[in-house]
Order: structure tokens, then sequence, then C-alpha cells
């Protein structure tokens, strides 16, 4: 006596995610199929959607619809000025701390070789083109205080030095571990504000 | 700034999801489109072919391909024992225990007046129809002794009293608020062996 094929691979199927094992993948397609189905078919059709449609922005890295995102779009924004960060999520809460008008650069991730996530994982190259485009003068490294971000800014710094550009490190005014997603915005414009910089 | 729209529907959909709030759909959501979108197909075709196959076995209502599931179609089954669970796992858990040749029933949930679960959404109707069918002669009752559990119990075993059945409930072999699923097969199985008669 087993589960129905279908009902097995979509168990399987939901394992995908991440912190989610087979107790609460089974949890989850129950849930599914006997309480939401309609949630079960808009998740089908948005990750349909969010595959076909999401690409990178080819200058900043950001997920976008257009090869060239909203943001990098605007010719207001400071040309010389390059963000760093971590993840999509962490451009918005800049953006939401209103203190900055320059471009962003987004790594998709951060260096951590325990987790085999290396340099080209978090695109090293392609940022060193976008930093070195001869317009950009200053970076600004906004990583996390954790660990992984703090070994990721120092590698970024490494690379950066003696290019001619300076570089800076924002300011650590958030708690010692903390990430930025989970900062409110005056903390996170004072650490702008604060930035000191590297090398 | 804001997410592209893509995004942001394929974040809201994951929130259908039972215990994921936003900041986890949003790690799922960049999960699934960084590092693997292989997965995030195979989850989108999952969920289609789960709601275009499944549906609820027309006897004892667990999910099925075919309107018959494979082991209410087994001949070789006790045709005169039913065994009331709470959910396909629970069934599928019993029948690891190799201790009982009956068939089952599977609610597909528990009743809970205080999240809204009423007796409908246990489909008590069917259990009715399918045990008062002239074959059943006794009911096991086999749901978990959480207090849902323990209130479904009892409020199934009100409605078959004086109805001509023998009605049954799984001994308390197990840890008191534990669920089936989590047992081993040996407490399963000798809880089963020593069910008690009810009313
Ligand atoms: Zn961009
Ligand atoms: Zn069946």
């Amino acid at each position: 006596m087993k589960n129905p094929p279908s009902l097995d691979q979509l168990i399987s199927a939901l394992k995908v995610l991440p912190g989610v094992g087979p107790k609460s993948a089974q949890r989850m397609a129950f849930h599914l199929l006997q309480r939401d189905q309609a949630g079960a078919d808009r998740l089908a059709r948005a990750l349909d959607r969010a595959l076909a449609n999401l690409t990178h922005c080819e200058r900043c890295n950001t997920f976008s619809e257009t090869p060239l995102c909203n943001l990098c779009a605007e010719p207001a924004r400071n040309q010389h000025q390059l963000c760093i960060v971590e993840m999509p999520a962490d451009l918005l809460m800049l953006e939401q701390a209103r203190c900055y008008d320059g471009l962003y650069f987004v790594l998709m991730g951060r260096l951590s070789p325990i987790d085999g996530i290396g340099p080209k994982d978090v695109n090293l190259d392609k940022l060193m083109v976008r930093a070195l485009d001869g317009v950009v003068e200053e970076v600004i490294i906004a990583t996390n205080f954790t660990a992984e971000g703090e070994v990721t800014a120092h590698m970024i710094a490494e690379l950066l030095k003696d290019r001619g550009l300076a570089v800076s490190r924002i300011a650590r005014g958030m708690p010692v571990g903390g990430e930025l997603e989970y900062v409110d915005s005056g903390t996170l414009a004072q650490a702008l504000y604060e930035r000191r910089q590297l090398g």
C-alpha cells in the first residue's frame, strides 16, 4: 500500500523548498489538495510565470522582467555610486530608507565556502565589469554583518583596491550578526551615512 | 521601487503553504529562482498533475487516482471491519504495522470547532453511509489521541451507537498527545490489538 504516484510526486517536489522536510512536505500536500486547491493552482501558475518572465538585470543583476531593471533605467540616479548588496530584499530595504540615490549591484548570495558557494555563485566577475566601467567612482559595500557577509565584503574590497575607486563599507550601526532585512529604516540610514573608507 | 510583478506574485502564492509567512515565502522564491529552477518547474508540474489526477476514493475517502483506491479494490481484505483514521498518512502507518486486514475510512481531518472545522469538513455524512452499508460489522476508531482526535472519536462513537455495529477505539498504548504518524509499528500494533469496545 502506497500513496498514488501523483501524490508522492507532489510531496517529493515540495521538498525542493528550503527548510521543508518529508513531514512538512506531506502536510503541505494534504493541505493544498484538501483545503486549498485554488491556492495550489495559483502557485503552479506563479511558478510558471516567474520562470518564464524573470531574468537578471544586465547592469545590477537583480531579478527583472526586462533586460534593464526599472531602477537602473532611471536617469535621475547618481551614476557614480554603486552600492553592493547580497539580495534583492536588501536593495528594497535601502530604497525604503530613502537615504541613497546611487545605483546598486545585487550579488544574489554571499560567499560561503562551507556550503560550496564561491566567487562565481555570487557573480563577482559581473560585479568587476560593472564597477570598472569608468563611470562608477565609489563602491559602497552593504553586505550583511554576518560571518559570510563580512568575508564577502573583504573579498570584494581586495578585488577593487588599487583600481582607482573609493571603496567603503556601511557603518556597523547595525547589531552584530544582524541582517539588513530585519533592521529599521533609521538604523539603516545611519549605517549608510557613517560608511567608512576601506583599504 | 518594487519587485517585478511575477516575483511578487510568486512570493504571494507561496504563502498558501501552511506555516509559510512573508519572510520565508521570499526566501523560498529567491532559492527557487536563483538555485533550483529545475526544482521550481518540477513543483509546478507536480501541482498540475496532482490537481488533475487526484480525487477521493468513493469508499474510503483517501486520495486516489481511480474511483476506487487499490486497497478498497482488494477482495482479500476483511470486508466486515472498518478502521477510521484522520489522514492518509495514518492509514499508511497502520498498513506498515501489518496487524490489520480490514478496510479503512479516511476522514481527511479532525473535528476542531476552534478552527471552524466541523462535521462536514471531516466527511461524517460519507462515513455514515459507508459504515451502515450492511456489510461492515465492526468499526475501529483510530483517530489521534490529541484533544481534537478524542473529540472526533467521541462524536463518531455517538453517531454509530445503537446502529447494531461493534464500535471500538484503539487502545491508548500510545503516548498521551501522541500522533499515529510518529509512533513505531510495534506500539501501533499493540494499540490495535488492545482496542476496547465503546458504548
Ligand atoms: Zn538593474
Ligand atoms: Zn479506498
